[in-house]
Parts: C-alpha cells; sequence; structure tokens
C-alpha cells in the first residue's frame, strides 16, 4: 500500500490545505434583510445613527427629574404637578420642569426637562393635578438612553457573521432593509465507480445507487454554498481527469467520492495532479473511517477526494468540506460545534495515533412520567423528558443523554441515518470509557 | 397589576397551551429528495427492498469459501485455484467451487459459492492460475450481507424526523428520489406599537424602527414555518382584533407583539378572548424575560402574545413559538438542543421561583498560539483554539468555552445580537456561580 506509507492526522492535513489556499475573497450580492437568514454578512456594519435615538422610557410611570424625588417614600410622599401625558410615537411638547411631573409609557419618548422615570405602582393621584411620589429614583433610572443599545459608528456585526433572527432584527432597528452577503460559493460534485448508478433507476444485479453525491451536495447546501452534481462517471483516468477539469473551470471547490478500490483511488490522485498547481498535498489521512482522503489544490481551489464508502464520505466531508465552505463565505474556520453532552453507554476502543469519529445515538434515559403524558407515546406534546434534562442538568451541573455508539462498517448510510452526532476520539486516546461525558457534535 | 396575580412557569404555560391544542395533522406535500434538507418526513418510510441487495465485499482481495483458507498462515498458505475476476456493476458469471477462487474489488457482487473474502494483503501469486492465500478467514468475513444496511419493511425513519445530509443519502439508496413532508405551517406575525413604524422609512422623534416582526419571522422560518407579517397596527382594541382575525382566519398559528404599555397587553388578552374559544389560557409567565406573555387558543390554533420589547418577544419566541412550530410540522417538541458547554465567567443572581433567560457571549480562552497562525488575526484559516478546545475537552471532560453574561435592558436587541445562545436558570435556583460549568443553547 504504498500510497499511504504517510498518513497525516485529520487536523494537520486540514491546516497543509488552508495553507495552501489563496485568502480567500467571497464574491457579495445584496439581498433583503428579511430573506437573509442563514446568509453570511460580507462587510463590517457599523451603526449610522445611535440606538435609540432618543431617550425612551422602560416603563410606565411618570417622568420626572430625579432630584425632585429625592427622599420620598410611602410616609413622606414627594409632590409634583401633573402637567400632561407623553404621546406615543411623537416627540412630547410639554417640558417638565422643577417640582413638575408628566404621564409617560413604556417606550415613549423622554419629556425635555425630565431625566427619569417613576413607576406607575410608585405613584398616587390624590387631587387632579398632583402626583404623589412614594419612592426616589435616581438620575436616568427606567430610562433607556440615547445609544444605550448600540452607539453611532459602533461595528454591529463583522463581516463573516452569520445572520440569525437577533441580526435581522438587529438590521431591520437601524434601517438596513438590505444587507450585502457573501455570495453562496459553487461546490461540485462528482461520484464515480462502475457499480454506481442514478438513484431513480432500479439497480441491476452488482449495482447499487449513488448516495455520495447526495449527502455531499445536501450537505454544502446546508453550510451555506451550492451544490453542482456532476453524476457518476467511469472508474477510467481519461473520465475522472475531464470530468474534474470541467467542475473546476465553473465551481469554487471540486470533491469527488473515488471509486472504492485502490486503483480508483490512485486515478483520482493523479488526475488531481494533473489538472494545476500544486496538485496533491495530502494522500491519506489517519483517521477512520476516512483513511483513502485526498486533499489537494489545483490553481487556487480545493479539490478533495474522499472514500468511496457513503459513511467515509460524510463524516469526512463534515471533517474537511463544512471548514472549507465556511472559509469560502469569509467565516472563520474555527466557529462554535453545536453539541450535546451526554454519557457513554460502553467502552470505546481506538488506535492510539488515529483519529476516530463515531456515530451516536442520543438517548434520554428514564423519563420521569408526567401525570397529563401517560400512555400519548413518542409524539405526546409535553416535554418531559427535555424538562427534566434541563432541570436536572443545571442543578447537577451534566447532562443527562446516553450516547450510544452505533458501530457498523463504513458502507453502511443507516448508521448514519441512526446517528444523532458524531463523536470524536482524539488521536492521543485509545479509547473512551463507558460512563465518561463525551461531546456529541451534532450532524 | 391584577393581570399578573398569577405568574405561570414557562413550561407549565406551555403544558397548558398544548393540552388544549388538538393533535397536530400536518398537510403534506411531495417534494425531490435532493432539496428536502431541512424538511420534516411526514409519512413512516419503510423499506422497499433490503440494501444491500447481494452480498458485497467491503475489500480488494480475493472471493473464497471460507472453509478453503481455515489454517491457513505465512508459513502454511493454502493454495486455491484462480478462476476469473469478478466485474464491478455485475453479476459475476464464475461460480467459486472448493479450493478455488476470483479476484474481487471492494463493493463488488460476490460470485456463487463464495463466502467470504481475502484481503489482498493477505494473498500472494506464485503461478499465473494460482493463489496461496496467507490468512485464514471466517465466513462472512470482508463481506456485507444481503440486508446487513437495513432490512426488507425496516423503518427507516419515522414520520416527524427532520431530513439532513444522511436521510437524503438514505433514501436516495433505497431509491426514494422524491419524499413526502410536512408542508411548512403559516405563522402570522402582527406587531402593535404607536410608537413602530416600518423599518425602511426614517423614524421621526418618538419613533421606533419595527424589530419583532422580523426577528420572530426569521425565527419561525429558520424553525420550519413560512412567516406572514400582517404589519404594525395601532394599539387599538379594533385594529388588534381585526389583526388577529384576518390572521386566524389563514395562518396555523398567530404570534402578536403587543404594545409595551399594560393597557395595550389588556386588549390583546381581551381580543383574543373574543375571536375563539377557549381563549387565554395563560396571562404572565413567571420568567425574565417575558413576564407579560400571554397564551391564548382560539379554536385550536394558538394565539401566542409577546412583550414588546426586542429581547423579551425573541427570547419567548425561542421558549413557546419554536416548539409549537416543531409541533405544527408533526414534529416532538422535546428535541435535542444544540448547545455548547461552557464555564460561567460571574455570578448571577436570579429569583427563586423565577426561571430566568440570560444572552450569553462565548469565548474560547487563552488559545494556543500555532506556528503557523502568529499574526492572521480573527480570519485565520488555522482553526487552533478550537482544535485545542475539542482535544482538552475529550481528554479532560470539560468544554474549555467560557460563558461571559450580557446584562443589558430586555429593550436591548444589541445584547442579543451579541450573544452566541441563551443560559437558562431553572426557578428552583437563586443563582448561578462563576466557575460553575454551564449549558449554554445556540441560538
Amino acid at each position: 500500500m504504498p500510497e499511504f506509507l504517510t498518513l497525516l492526522p485529520p487536523q494537520e492535513s486540514l491546516d497543509k490545505l488552508l495553507r495552501n489556499l489563496p485568502e480567500p475573497q467571497p464574491a457579495t450580492e445584496t439581498i433583503h434583510t428579511v430573506s437573509a437568514t442563514g446568509r453570511v454578512i460580507a462587510t463590517d456594519l457599523l451603526a449610522p445613527h445611535p440606538l435609540p435615538e432618543f431617550p425612551r422610557s422602560t416603563v410606565d410611570g411618570y417622568a420626572v427629574k430625579a432630584a425632585d424625588t429625592y427622599g420620598a417614600s410611602d410616609s413622606l410622599p414627594a409632590y409634583l404637578k401633573l402637567i400632561g401625558e407623553c404621546p406615543m410615537g411623537k416627540a412630547p411638547t410639554l417640558e417638565v420642569n422643577a417640582a413638575e411631573t408628566a404621564i409617560i409609557h413604556t417606550g415613549g419618548m423622554l419629556p425635555k426637562g425630565a431625566d427619569a422615570v417613576v413607576m406607575l405602582e410608585y405613584t398616587q393621584q390624590t387631587v387632579e393635578d398632583e402626583m404623589e411620589i412614594l419612592r426616589a429614583v435616581a438620575d436616568g433610572e427606567n430610562v433607556i438612553r440615547i445609544g444605550e443599545d448600540v452607539a453611532e459608528g459602533d461595528l454591529i456585526k463583522p463581516k463573516g457573521s452569520a445572520i440569525r433572527p437577533a441580526e435581522v432584527g438587529g438590521l431591520m432597528s437601524l434601517g438596513f432593509t438590505m444587507v450585502e452577503v457573501a455570495k453562496r460559493p459553487i461546490v461540485g460534485i462528482i461520484s464515480s465507480g462502475d457499480e454506481v448508478v442514478h438513484p431513480s433507476g432500479t439497480p441491476k444485479p452488482g449495482q447499487v445507487r449513488d448516495i455520495n453525491s447526495y449527502t455531499l451536495s445536501s450537505l454544502v447546501e446546508k453550510t451555506g454554498a451550492e451544490a453542482i452534481r456532476y453524476g457518476v462517471i467511469a472508474d477510467e483516468m481519461d473520465s475522472i481527469q475531464a470530468a474534474i477539469g470541467r467542475a473546476l473551470a465553473r465551481c469554487d471547490m471540486v470533491l469527488i467520492t473515488a471509486g472504492s478500490s485502490a486503483s480508483s483511488r490512485d486515478m483520482t490522485a493523479a488526475a488531481i495532479d494533473s489538472l494545476g498547481e500544486p496538485g496533491v498535498l495530502v494522500h491519506g489521512v489517519n483517521t477512520r473511517p476516512g483513511k483513502p482522503t485526498i486533499l489537494g489544490v489545483c490553481d487556487g481551489k480545493a479539490v478533495i477526494g474522499l472514500p468511496g464508502n457513503p459513511v467515509s464520505a460524510l463524516v469526512n466531508g463534515y471533517v474537511f468540506v463544512v471548514p472549507l465552505v465556511r472559509r469560502l463565505l469569509g467565516q472563520s474556520v474555527a466557529m462554535v460545534q453545536p453539541s450535546v453532552r451526554a454519557k457513554l453507554t460502553v467502552n470505546i476502543p481506538s488506535q492510539a495515533g488515529r483519529e476516530d469519529w463515531i456515530p451516536i445515538r442520543l438517548i434520554a434515559p428514564s423519563p420521569i412520567p408526567f401525570p397529563d403524558e401517560r400512555g400519548r407515546g413518542a409524539m405526546s406534546p409535553l416535554p418531559s423528558w427535555e424538562r427534566d434534562r434541563l432541570e436536572r442538568s443545571e442543578s447537577q451541573g451534566e447532562g443527562l443523554y446516553l450516547a450510544e455508539p452505533i458501530f457498523g462498517k463504513s458502507n453502511l448510510i443507516f448508521t448514519m441515518v441512526g446517528a444523532d452526532g458524531l463523536l470524536k476520539i482524539a488521536p492521543d486516546a485509545t479509547g473512551l470509557s463507558a460512563g465518561e461525558m463525551v461531546e456529541v457534535i451534532l450532524i
């Protein structure tokens, strides 16, 4: 097996690839902010004006000069002259002078002269134009200052940030109804294998349907790219070379799942080497599944040869392809990984020096029956075990999920269909023990 | 404040709402599996045939009768007659009889008569039509049996499951190029408030741009629903009633962010009561932010009155609206929450009996410098701290992120823009301590 003489660790492999790629310069497009959820901000966004633009009350109550309330209490109220009501959605025309007050509503603009608001419940009206103030307030109390949410010129979100519901709202609050985002990079996906056929037909004996084109296109689309599938090609040097070449001409990155045999992988490597500089950088990664992974660069574009086994291809999609797509989008490769903490159910052995990725099913153990839930089964609207998990995990400092490994050959796609996440066993570990708390990366 | 005499805990509030909703019957549509990522499977899917449909080799090597290899070793090989090669993508026409073998490639169909495969590296060719077998194999070794991935009739994924990359591949492997999914439920969203204006204009003094319509529509769309925004309505009983009524006629669920004042919330409650049975179920929830939340049902449809403060509205969107959208999609309300374990940087006090939700910024502390990374800043392609975190967390059993609370008034949307997640402080806790490990729910 000369091809695998030097297996690099996955992280080192990815680093080597990244060092050989140019700094990404994502193309951008300007789209409606309302449709931008999940997209990536392409330019540093600065606040064009402060928010709020005027001092606002945070409560229902009475606008005052704080100094007028000093010492006020239930037994010794301050008496202020009621001069009117601040309207909502307009600048108040009235002005609060010493010993005066005005009705104000939550969100209303503070009138001139006032610097604080006394909550409704700490006031009392005795005569028509006079309020008893029963509690002292400090200057600025119950008021949002101009620019307290964001100041003019503040960086409200750096480029490379993903747009979530909060960002959509934040952009709208400053009048950004359009936003410049990174264009979706295009990822070309090629399947090879003489036994692989399009999923729509009925495979003949010896044939199997294409899986990898679809798991990978789903994965890159989920990560924010556009996938172009180049179909299934024959395990021949000419077809492989032609397909990668065609994909490189149009795409920002190319994935090819090699045919399953060693010779087919060698052809993939040779094709990558023939199509641009520097060609193959990593041929063989010290990981399971995924040893035959090939990482290359052809004239500035990443070309990844993934193993033909569906589980290997998908797992290494998460390991190598997702960070590369993020990078093309201008995002940090090092993003927070959504994960769930869980207790391992069994021992998992692992070979030292090799990184293992194990499909994991998460199990919520011993759900505590909830009075209204009995007999309603999995579709019950009452999430008792979820509630239970959250509450216990907070009080006891640990999650309640069980992590059950799904062992199976790396050709069995349904090991991944049944999995909630992946567990990484680091190269320096020789395994994990039953009962250990582990972090399961959600897929 | 008579409206808040009985504050229910959030979970109890949600349960009360769920008990008053009919069992969801999501409408379905049949779509292309390639475009189905993120959608929800609407019917239990059974395997129409086993996978694989024929026994396949998992290695490059030689198909044999296992019994012929018993006792074989380097010093005492078994000698088998080489009768040919199994083609890829076709049923082999040859048959392996006793003392015979045939070349087979990874993924190839096992020929008749053979029951195991010897790996290439444990074989040696001495004369043209004879192979030396240097290692014994057991019956079935290096072979995937018929149905080993999935058996005919197996439930491959229950209805209510989300379609991820693995499911797309699994469906394709069985020829499901189309899949029946739950239609996106329609969520109507109404903003009210006399001070709130559309984001496209320039607000006059006293006015603010609408935020809640957009954070909430982004959130429900992200969760899998379609949002219809009914714009900003005046804080008047007639407008509120008319808007909710119009939304109920078309939508599966209605959200209204009440104007900020107490009287406006009371109008929302009265409007819900007037529009269907049983009307308001919960008026006031023991949570912060979000106390003024109103949960109601009008003739089988949930109507949620969320507080007008943008942070309250969004946080309670995560708490109440996301589970309800999932339920409309036929998903379990109790789903795995993507979260990250982190160490709290400061003490957070909390009032016993009240559930608190705190926006959290995640910080990766003391990144270990990596040789190639120096001076490359945040956009560095080398995820050293992420790698570091993952490796340390696995060996030490704890995450490395720091969780830094973002304290701020619940009107300040940029506290959410700056947050990576939310931390829940359970009602029975009186706070959390600096240094505690907490679970931060990613938003």
